[in-house]
């Protein structure tokens, strides 16, 4: 272990970029941010605003070569990723990607062949929900089998509302791809199948946007979840899921806190963001990936993880396109690289 | 047991003794209303408007000498119990009497005195928690040992706001003299000392009223209770009860039903009154005195019970006034016609 | 209105016949069980075991003729339906129906049409959940509009364990039937589809069994319903559904009542059984019938919602073999004499 | 600002020594441990093991002297809290305190006098309660005055079980002092009063020990707090606050997370210790009191807030060995060095 700071730099300062520099400079141990990697200048100049001492960079690989970096986290769009995956894995930093790996699987092939070059995995990828303590709490009831096997998962996913860009393939890749994640880290097995049902549509969602869907998933075992995407809800920001066992049910994801009973009513305040609902889990995610990369190794979802989302959203979009119920196919299995 | 419909008068027209008559209407087995007695002649006759065969009377000793009674069901103000009591019980009736048995304790040993010349306790008392599912379910477990010793009782009384008639006294007298009653019938003993402490009052409370108080109790054994009465807290009626065990706590009256998340928020209605609260409570309470009057006998509390609850609240309003620890005076012990 | 007590045959005096005749001795207003109608004699004797004067028979017919009956109450299994209700109609009593109405839509539309001989809706259908608290309060908020339109329905139905002769299609026409009537009765419109998922079974479920299953409801207007169902969870008996709008969130029936907290956990008490999950659904649901037959009318689901139900059921048992999606034919279209 | 890390020595390393310089090592951003001091050698070395470089010191003298220190986080107990906070405040650098400041009034007073030398406060206290989220939601919505004024509160402090070292005095001293901050932190005005009342006592708890006890406060306005202090409840570690607002009610505390259905029952795990509980908060106290002293200020209660509590913690001992009411008497007012 070495007691030196981890030299990072920030690849993107928009929103998710913002939100981790700031993290870095108030809560995070053991990691400096000397470089913020954007090629809008006056986004960039505002970002290092805090940060004494960073450079300001338009391209990964100028700060690869002058900023004596130790470790890259990219949170630029999924369209940008794999431009800057490659030359971080060949200056063989580490690597903290936000979600998705890639847009598509065959350009997550890519990155995998790019990073078995290297002595052992180096990128973990920013499925943050792997760390928070509700979703931990479930994961480890099902390893226990103290409630019998698992059947079936019921999620929900809602969001307040979307913006201009938000389309309908990415009710799928952009908001489902979390639950493509944690489904085969709960069950302990990859998705086999996908199948997407379209409810009546939400009149207060925009008019390109077929919103809500119901979203359905088969394990290899036959697990079946179904998760309700649901993005111009209104009412808050919340995700939760019923998991079923032979004998009983578990849930995560209703929040409670303070408490009111006033004019005839009581409860307590709902999330709006992200933001609120998983800021432990955003904490602990980097804090984590901090203290693995100091000691030469991740701890979270691998650069395989990332493929495997990317081959089930294709077969999602497919599923959210035709109609029907899509096998997932994967063209590699898993190499012992990642293990 | 006979098959026959129980001959019942509803003493007193008012909003309680109206309630009672479409109890009886609607939902009760085995009773039939079949007089009303009621000096004000416009409220009798709306009473028994949907009783055909029904008569109104403006005394009780008419009703007992022409109707046939079975049983008087009285829902007057505490202060004209009595005069209905005596003539009641010498005419060997069975009685549901709403509470308080009588104002005070004095008036209360009249009534016990007149009772037992009778072969069996004739008056039950209309301490309605008794038959609320939840306070059932905590005495239960006092009762079984399950959470060890009951050390402490944690009890809260709210309701939205009072009226003009509404007196400090009444705080303890119409509205703790539940909780007088449900304290010994839960810890299984005597209350035996009150104090009342009075916090920064409630602005929106009648200017004439010291309104919210914290009633002190003590039992025999030590248990301590205290009470929050909190009679124009606005927001809703809530009567809860936490009671703190040797090895854990248990609570009682946060209402549930259909929950929503909507505008930022979760929750779910509260009651507005003890209408709805305890409405289950009243109905089963009649129904239980109505089955126990066809076999000969009460089931509930007693007029023992009222006289106890009598002199707890004497002692309170006390305490009340002087703002000291007050011991309760009980000036008989039980009879063994209670037991 | 009558103030005549209404005269009821029960028919069949198993489980739920024996159940309801408990109900009208202990608790319902208004009526009084004057035969049952049981083959079994030994069954039946125990039956009228606590109903003086009561008669007992092997047939309706007997009862019908020597009974003076106003009411008939038909409990026995769905097959046996038929043979009780074409006479009871011919004999122009009123009744209320066990769910189903008849096993299957051909039977069903022969029940429809020898009650529209008569004046008015004799039948009214056993689907109590129409009578439950918190359906009601869910049904306000969707018919409000409060929360927007109504999109999606999360629905499950758990049981802890079921007997030898429950099959696979028992899911659908013994336990999902609620939901078939539940589902057009909040929604405001017919089911149009109905598909079905099979997850991973469950092994402590009888070798025969296909449990859980996950079915898929269509309205007319596309509002999508799922419906778990799991019938043997070991932990309870729970009913709950969350209902999606466009604007929020609701749910019903994740019970609570006593809290505790103990051994380093809280909670409280599962229902095991729907005798108490659904008591007082029954309760309502036989008195309002009862209040509606005296005054010569029905108040809750008619024979049509029975026909409508037994259609659903029809389609969903093929889906459910098929593994396709199945519209539901109706082979009439509503009498203006159900309106 | 500087961009150089905080030098801090820890003293005393103990349970909450060690956890505070585990805390260090893995969450806090911009300090580092470079000192502990702690005479007992062996307990030394263990908690330097994963600290390079860090220095061990038997007195703080020595680590003043020789340290280079910024700052000195203080986690012995009470009694040892002088001896370090005079020689650190004569030494200019910051300090976080454990509560209390000292163990009494007196003490506090000289603690005040040193640190009034300075230009400016140095002295943080320990009550991490004002950084648990709950806390803070509470206080904000007391604040806003949205529910009404506050008119009382009701506390509950709950532990599995005290050691060997815990006599009576320590349920205020040590346990209730949380509260005797946090009240005043949420009503804004200080305490006037203090009275104990002792239930019947939990015959778990050791011989020694008259556990539980209720607890009342009165504030300069009149705002009635109650405390149930109850140290061997054993079912887990639990702090609420219900809080009593002219219009509504606020509850916090009551911890939710992972819910289960199982066997019968529904509920969650409870805490068991005050780092579980309380994690959150610890964290953000020290994060925010490193951020803080970095640019020379503090973030948090003050050396005049550990005064205040040592003046109620010694009428509230008083008032529980006389169970009598004991008014507060405060040696001095508050210092224009401390607004």
């Amino acid at each position: 272990m070495t007691t030196k700071n981890l030299r990072v730099a920030v690849v993107g300062a928009g929103m998710m970029g913002a939100d981790h520099i700031a993290r870095f400079s108030s809560k995070i141990n053991g990691a400096d941010v000397v470089a913020v990697v954007e090629p809008d200048q006056a986004r960039a100049a505002a970002a290092v605003a805090g940060l004494p001492g960073a450079s300001t960079r338009s391209r990964i690989e100028d700060a690869l070569e002058h900023d004596n970096l130790d470790a890259v986290l990219i949170a630029t769009p999924g369209p940008y990723h794999e431009a800057v995956l490659l030359p971080a894995l060949e200056a063989g930093v580490d690597i903290l990607c936000e979600k998705p790996l890639t847009p598509d699987s065959e350009s997550s092939l890519r990155i995998l062949e790019a990073e078995q070059k290297l002595d052992r995995p180096h990128i973990q990828l920013g499925f943050m929900r792997r760390f928070d303590a509700e979703y931990i709490a479930l994961r480890e009831l099902i390893v226990s089998g103290d409630a019998g096997g698992l059947m079936m998962l019921h999620c929900a996913h809602r969001n307040p509302s979307t913006g201009e860009g938000y389309v309908n393939s990415m009710l799928i890749t952009d908001s489902v791809v979390h639950e493509i994640d944690t489904i085969p880290w709960l069950v302990g097995e990859p998705i086999a199948a996908v199948e997407v049902k379209k409810p009546r549509r939400n009149a207060l969602a925009p008019a390109w946007l077929e919103d809500p869907q119901l979203i359905l998933f088969e394990t290899a075992s036959g697990v079946l979840a179904d998760v309700e995407i649901n993005v111009n809800v209104q009412f808050g920001y919340q995700v939760t899921t019923e998991a079923v066992f032979e004998k009983g049910i578990a849930e995560i994801g209703k929040t409670a806190g303070l408490k009111r009973w006033q004019d005839n009513s009581w409860g307590g305040d709902e999330h709006v963001s992200f933001k609120t609902r998983f800021a432990g889990a955003y904490d602990a995610q980097v804090q984590r990936w901090v203290d693995a990369a100091r000691v030469g190794t991740i701890d979270g979802p691998s650069a395989w993880d990332g493929y495997l989302a990317a081959s089930v959203s294709e077969a999602a979009v497919e599923a959210q396109t035709t109609g029907k119920r899509v096998e997932v196919q994967y063209a590699v299995t898993k190499p012992a690289f990642y293990n």
